[in-house]
């Protein structure tokens, strides 16, 4: 392993991952923004406390109130007035809706000038629900959709009309005030209206293809189901104004920036990778290969999420299967590697975030007797990167924006 | 299918393939070069004739005589006083050894103001050949180290010093006269001691490696193949000036010459792509995805020779692969396709050099029933390519520098 090479890596997935962390991201999304009148706060998913606690921190007492909702062992201390909670996730139980109904009920009576703060991350779709029929009759619909093979944009189609919250309702419900909603992104390419089902997203599915959808079916719904199909959901919504952060794409940023700071010039390729993990690796390679040697220090990064091929059973992980693969490709190049990190800390069922390869890998390997395509081949890159020190750790990040692959090139 | 963006695809493919056709290469190759003395001409390789065509069409006199041998069926006419001869290919035979053995002649008795024209396009290993002993020993030797598992680095070492011209000799018995080396390259990466085992280039081997071969083997050699692996290979060669063309480096800058002039900002990714084709075609994708809408022409190339897993029986090559799996990534996105060609015209077993996906190619082929996934599962994207008019046809160019992959995207 090429000491200084490892050090930086290390050094660029500390930074990236530091700047998307729910508080970092939160006060980032928050800096400079001015509010005119009153403040409540609204926050959902498995990051709300965070995400809620760093609002309190740049905000403090301009916040007059605030509803915080998150999975069970998730609250972490008291935050000022706030009313924190917790409730069910990936399923949603009474808590949810006693949660959310706080929240809807914390932002009645609000004046236009007045705004409700929503920060939402992952998990917020079980966490932030409101049925708007009872929770029997809800399973049965969603039972009867899954039974008879309708696709994930079909159901939410249906559910949507099913919530008091979803499909950009919650926004609706807090007019005439102003709704700012910082969404910590966890979906490649950020579509918003699937990140918990868009409680402050105009909605663009009609009643008209709920009902195509519920006569292709042919469910057997109650006339109370009938009648909410038929009511729309908003197709415009003035009051919002939404800021994605702690996105893949701030992840990608982040490292970019960091990169930039250590005299190599960043390339971010793509912020939504979604190929084999291993030929991703192969393609990073083919990069630095053709790169190397015409003596300018760049960065090469891919963000998003990768995927395995099993045809093992070995231990391992995306990053640590995509850094592998590139060692037999980049063997005896000195002043390059490439690392991929999973941004939550955790890649596969492993302890580590993530592999690290450089051009004295592959050698290390062969002194250890292993071969990279048989390893991958395995799937065993853990045991095989422990043995060349290239495993990354961080620990649990608290944070969970997908992966980022770097390949770095000294000239 | 996008009209315009097919007909820029179509216009960069053969831009990019005839700017690595031998003749336009050699001439390139050859602009603004002066010689002060003699010019002799010996060519090798499957496209000796052309390279030699195009030098005669540029030099015309200057060059005062020539050899050149090519593959059976290969001469296309006479060229000047040139001797044209035929010989075999991949074996080499009689005629091999008879037509190296006239260009060696050729290039006795220049002075050091004199020039060796050599050129030498794949192929040349086995047409350029003056082995040093007896047919059947080089056999026996070759059958040993292919029996007990060699590889092509340690065959190539003990090879090089049962040779004649391979290893540097050849450019060594031409000194003192200056040697101008053109080189046709169709290997990745341009290792000059691959191509042809290298006439014309420094060994790196040593006979201490020959000897090191022939120990760990336990080969049964002769005495006079015993003496020979003692006799060095020339390691440094100080008449030589070597030039590559027609590589697919210049494939890949032929294309990014186009796309610029066609108002696109060319970002050359690798010449060096090695991974698995419909990866390859993801990872593209994700690239066009991110930079989708940021407003600025881009066009991402990446050059090399991809692979394709066969898991069906199904009609396709390479390039049709790797073109159709980006279809349902980019599929509803306008302004951007992605193509790819191989450069001699035949991806795969088919008619079709290539193939090309826009946003529309998903729909389309949905229209008629099929599905990308299960269409690559298959191996059968040519039939799926034709449904929309996705394949790109060249006939057979005369001439192979791997292949070559272009994203395009409006802005």
């Amino acid at each position: 392993m090429e000491k200084q090479m490892r050090k930086e890596a290390d050094a660029i997935v500390a930074a990236s991952i530091k700047a998307v962390q729910p508080d970092e991201a939160v006060s980032r999304a928050l800096q400079g923004k001015k509010f005119p009148g009153r403040v409540v706060l609204v926050a959902a998913g498995k990051a709300a406390w965070q995400m809620a606690k760093a609002a309190h921190d740049c905000l403090g007492d301009r916040i007059d109130a605030g509803v915080v909702i998150t999975k069970y062992d998730h609250v972490m201390g008291l935050i000022a007035n706030f009313d924190c909670r917790e409730a069910g996730h990936p399923v949603p139980d009474e808590n949810s809706f006693t949660g959310t109904q706080a929240a809807l009920d914390l932002a009645q009576g609000l004046t236009e000038k007045d705004t409700v703060l929503f920060l939402l991350s992952g998990g917020g779709s079980a966490l932030f629900e409101k049925p708007l029929v009872a929770g029997e009759v809800l399973q049965d619909v969603t039972g009867q959709l899954l039974a008879c093979g309708a696709d994930i944009v079909e159901i939410n189609t249906i559910r949507k009309r099913l919530s008091a919250v979803k499909g950009g309702r919650f926004a609706q419900s807090c007019a005439p005030a102003q709704v700012f909603s910082i969404v910590l992104s966890d979906i490649l390419g950020d579509p918003l209206d699937m990140i918990a089902s868009g409680p402050a997203v105009p909605d663009t599915s009609t009643c008209a293809q709920a009902r195509a959808i519920a006569e292709k079916y042919k469910l057997n719904l109650t006339e109370e189901v009938k009648e909410l199909l038929g009511q729309e959901t908003p197709k415009e919504l003035h009051n919002v104004t939404t800021q994605i952060t702690g996105s893949v794409r701030e992840l990608c940023a982040a490292a970019a920036k960091v990169c930039r700071e250590m005299g190599y010039e960043p390339v971010v390729l793509t912020d939504q990778l979604c190929c084999q993990a291993k030929e991703a690796g192969s393609f990073l390679a083919s990069i630095l290969k053709t790169h190397y040697g015409a003596g300018k220090p760049m960065a090469f990064l891919a963000g998003g999420e990768t995927v395995v091929q099993l045809t093992g059973k070995g231990k391992g992980g995306r990053n640590q299967e995509l850094a592998l693969a590139t060692a037999p490709l980049i063997a005896g190049m000195q002043g390059v590697c490439v690392f991929s990190v999973g941004s939550d800390g955790t890649d596969g069922p492993t302890d580590a975030a993530g592999g690290y390869a450089d051009g004295e890998t592959e050698a290390e390997l062969r002194q250890n007797g292993l071969e990279v395509f048989g390893v991958l081949r395995d799937n065993d890159a853990y045991h095989a990167l422990q043995k060349t020190g290239g495993l990354i750790f961080t620990g649990p990040t608290g944070t969970n924006v997908n992966d980022v692959a770097v390949a770095l090139l000294k000239g």
